[in-house]
């Protein structure tokens, strides 16, 4: 079966976009994903930038929220303007860590981007964090305890190695068949990069 | 009549896109286009950037042309990679300058963007200008001296300020409606809203 990696960041606003499209968009095509949790920061930490580049340029970050809007609408999708940008999502990053492989997972990810980019509330805590498995009918308690184990936390810095090995430069970043594709913007052409190879 | 301005730079590889497509899909909504060359070079330096983004972040830069191959071949556009990037292109946009509203406007900037993508050539010289408007059957030599006038200079650097003070930060760039919309990717959505709104 046709695949894509899909490498994304829960404090990412273009990765809520493709967060909450991909598994429409790839079922239509009989692709399956396979989420990709990573750190943005780290990675844009070594390209030099202390911060998301859509903070540190102003005008470049004016344009987005704008465009953000835009692609809301036209998707259909719920947005509010988040109050704090970017925000850490390090705790829901480690449970999809646990999770990449449950047929939740996609649920869940849905769930804290719409916490972060269309309710305004922290993605970060213990109590928001379990309120949603808890809403899954997933345990909880357990989840986040093994989540915030040692080996989880490795896996996830691993992770955002492995990006940055790949030359991951942003997020979301998707992968078929060894090619990169940068950006919402290439979901569809990633999908179907990956169901036409597979075809063929 | 419905109206877009569309902010390009020959030195730019996402304006070749949209220089090679724009007055087909604006034909196609019954938009009128009004070029508006600049330079993006001033731009990036007030940005703090003393080169392409794509020369000074190496990942993406390589991401880049893998991404432009793939757009062109997308577009049915030709693509060469260019063996140097970004080409200076001063001499043609200030022959924009002179030419914004003339109809061989489209087809001048057409040629000179196929000669930097797609044959991998210098586009500052007057000789290779010249050989562009003899070809159209315009009067070659009288167009690229009023180009390095002192007037026409003029007006391409207040260009530029004036895509600075509009907080433009790339290119290409279209205003439909006083909206901006960034990138090729935009270029759709942003003829869409310049001819709905025109209709509204």
């Amino acid at each position: 079966m046709a695949e894509i990696e899909f490498w994304f960041e829960f404090g990412s606003n273009y990765s809520y976009l493709s967060v909450m499209r991909i598994e429409e968009v790839a079922a239509e095509r009989g692709v399956k994903v396979r989420w990709q949790p990573f750190m943005l920061g780290p990675i844009f930490q070594s390209l030099g930038w202390n911060n998301s580049p859509f903070v540190l340029q102003k005008e470049k970050g004016e344009y987005v929220w704008k465009d953000m809007a835009r692609q809301c609408r036209k998707y259909g999708i719920p947005w509010k303007m988040p109050t704090q940008f970017p925000r850490l999502g390090v705790l829901p990053l480690r449970v999809v860590v646990t999770a990449a492989a449950k047929p939740w997972v996609g649920d869940f990810a849905r769930q804290v981007m719409l916490l972060n980019f269309a309710h305004d509330r922290d993605i970060n805590s213990k109590e928001a964090i379990g309120e949603i498995l808890e809403k899954l009918g997933e345990p909880a308690a357990d989840i986040i305890t093994e989540a915030q184990s040692e080996p989880v936390k490795l896996r996830l810095r691993e992770q955002t190695e492995t990006a940055r090995a790949r030359k991951v430069f942003g997020a979301p970043t998707f992968f078929a068949h060894g090619e990169m594709f940068w950006g919402n913007d290439r979901l569809e052409e990633a999908l179907d990069y990956a169901a036409d190879q597979t075809v063929a």
